[in-house]
C-alpha cells in the first residue's frame, strides 16, 4: 500500500516548485514506463498494477512498488490513467556538449503552451535534432502535460533552460541562424543548412525583437497563394515543416 | 443586462447536443469576432465590452448587445475571455461542391483531440485547403476548443461530416489519394499530386484499415535515419509538412 506521504510526494510534482525541490518528475504511461529504463535517465521508483509489473522486466536496481487501480488513480496526473508511473530524476545535461556548429539546435523563444512545447520536443526527436534550448520563459519541460505530449521523446532529446541571448552571442562565426518571419525566404528556394541553430518563437508574438538581429537566414514557409488564409501556423506544425525542409534539402 | 436565459442558452452551446439543436455555435474572442462579418458565416448576435463595440464597426443587420466584464466572464468557455463573443449559425456547406478531381481535400479519420483538429483546420486554410471532410467519430468543429484552435481558420475552411468510405467510393477515376504510411515512398521523392485526397489518421492508430484500400498513393515523412527517434509525429504536424511538400512540389 502507498503510503500518504508518498502519494503526497507524487502528487506535489504537478507542480514546478516542488519538481525543483525534490529534483524530481513524473513519466507515466504503460509505453512510456517500459520504455525508460534504456534511457540515459535515472529512475528512482516504478508504482504499476501489479499485472503491468507480471508483464514487463525492469532491472532489479530499480525499486518498483505495486499499487491497486484507486492508487494509481490518486497519483496520476492523466484523466485516464494507464497502468504504470515511474519517478524520475531530473537530469542535469552537460550544456557545453551542445555544438550548433555540428549539428542543429533548436532555440525556443517563449514556447507558453504545454501542448505545443512536448509536440516540438517529439516533432524535433523524429528529426533527429539531439538539443532543445528552452528561454526560461518557455514552458517547463517536466510540466506532467509536457512531458505527455512528447510521447516519450522526452527521454531521448536534450532540454537545457538558457537564456538564448547568451547562446546566440556565443555562437562560432559563420553557423548559421535560422528564423522564420513574414520577410524571409521561401524555405523552398533557400540552400537550408542542417547544423547552426532554429529559433523557434512564441506562439503569439513570434521570434522576440531582442533576438532578431541574431538570425543569419530569414526564412518563411510559402502557404496558399494571395492572402486570405491563415495569419500564421502552430509553432509546432511550423517548426516540424522547417525541419522536413532541411532534411529534404539534405537529400 | 443579459437575462438569465439567454446565459444558460450561450453556456449550453459548449455541448454538442445544444449546438445541434439549438444550429447554433460560438466564436469568441477580439480578433475572431472581428473578423467575422467578413465570411460567409450568418451572427445572430454579437455580445461584448462596451469599449470593444465602441472601438469595431459591425454591420448595422447584427444585433448587438453590451455586456459587463462579469457577464463575458459567464458566457465566456476561455479561462481568459477576450472582448467578445458570437453566436453563430452552424453552415450547411454544400457537400455537392467538393471537387477532389480538382482541388486537394483533406479526410480527417477519427481525429479525436479537440487542438489537434483546430489545429489541422488553421494549417489547412494556410495552405490554402478549401474542404475538409471529417468521419463521423472525429471530434466536433464547433466545439469551442476547436474552434479557438483554428485561430480563425473555422470561418474560411468547410468542414463537412460524412463517412469517409462513401467519398472515397465516389470519387472520379485516377484521383490521387494520399495516406501516409511507414511503407510509403518519401514525400521528398515523389511526385505529389496537387489536387485530389489526403487522409490524416488518428492520433494513435493512424489511418483505419477500412480505408487503406482506397489510398493509390503510400507516402512517408523521412525523420532521423536510423530507428531511435520518435515513433511518430503528432497528426496536425504531419500534416502541414505533407501540405507543405505538396505546394514546395508544385515550384
Amino acid at each position: 500500500m502507498l503510503s500518504a506521504s508518498k502519494i503526497k510526494l507524487i502528487r506535489s510534482l504537478s507542480l514546478k516548485k516542488f519538481r525543483k525541490q525534490y529534483g524530481l518528475f513524473i513519466a507515466e504511461g504503460d509505453k512510456t514506463v517500459k520504455e525508460l529504463p534504456a534511457s540515459d535517465l535515472e529512475i528512482t521508483e516504478i508504482l504499476a498494477l501489479p499485472q503491468w509489473i507480471e508483464n514487463n522486466t525492469i532491472p532489479a536496481t530499480i525499486p518498483i512498488t505495486p499499487i491497486s487501480p484507486k492508487e494509481l488513480q490518486r497519483i496520476s496526473a492523466l484523466s485516464t490513467p494507464n497502468q504504470a508511473v515511474a519517478m524520475v530524476k531530473i537530469p542535469d545535461h552537460d550544456f557545453k556538449k551542445v555544438e550548433p556548429a555540428k549539428n542543429l539546435v533548436l532555440i525556443l523563444d517563449n514556447i507558453q503552451d504545454p501542448g505545443n512545447l512536448g509536440t516540438i520536443i517529439r516533432t524535433a526527436d523524429w528529426f533527429g535534432i539531439m538539443d532543445v534550448i528552452c528561454s526560461p520563459e518557455t514552458a517547463d519541460i517536466y510540466n506532467p502535460k509536457v512531458i505527455q505530449a512528447t510521447m516519450g521523446s522526452f527521454a531521448r532529446v536534450k532540454v537545457y533552460y538558457n537564456d538564448p541571448r547568451s547562446v546566440l552571442q556565443r555562437l562560432p562565426q559563420g553557423t548559421p541562424v535560422l528564423g522564420a518571419t513574414l520577410q524571409g525566404k521561401s524555405i523552398h528556394k533557400t540552400n537550408l543548412p542542417s547544423r547552426g541553430i532554429l529559433i523557434t518563437g512564441n506562439e503569439s508574438k513570434g521570434i522576440s525583437k531582442e533576438l532578431y538581429p541574431f538570425i543569419t537566414d530569414e526564412i518563411f514557409i510559402p502557404g496558399k497563394s494571395g492572402n486570405k488564409g491563415a495569419d500564421s501556423l502552430n509553432a509546432a506544425v511550423a517548426t516540424g515543416i522547417i525541419l522536413s525542409a532541411i532534411i529534404a534539402n539534405r537529400g
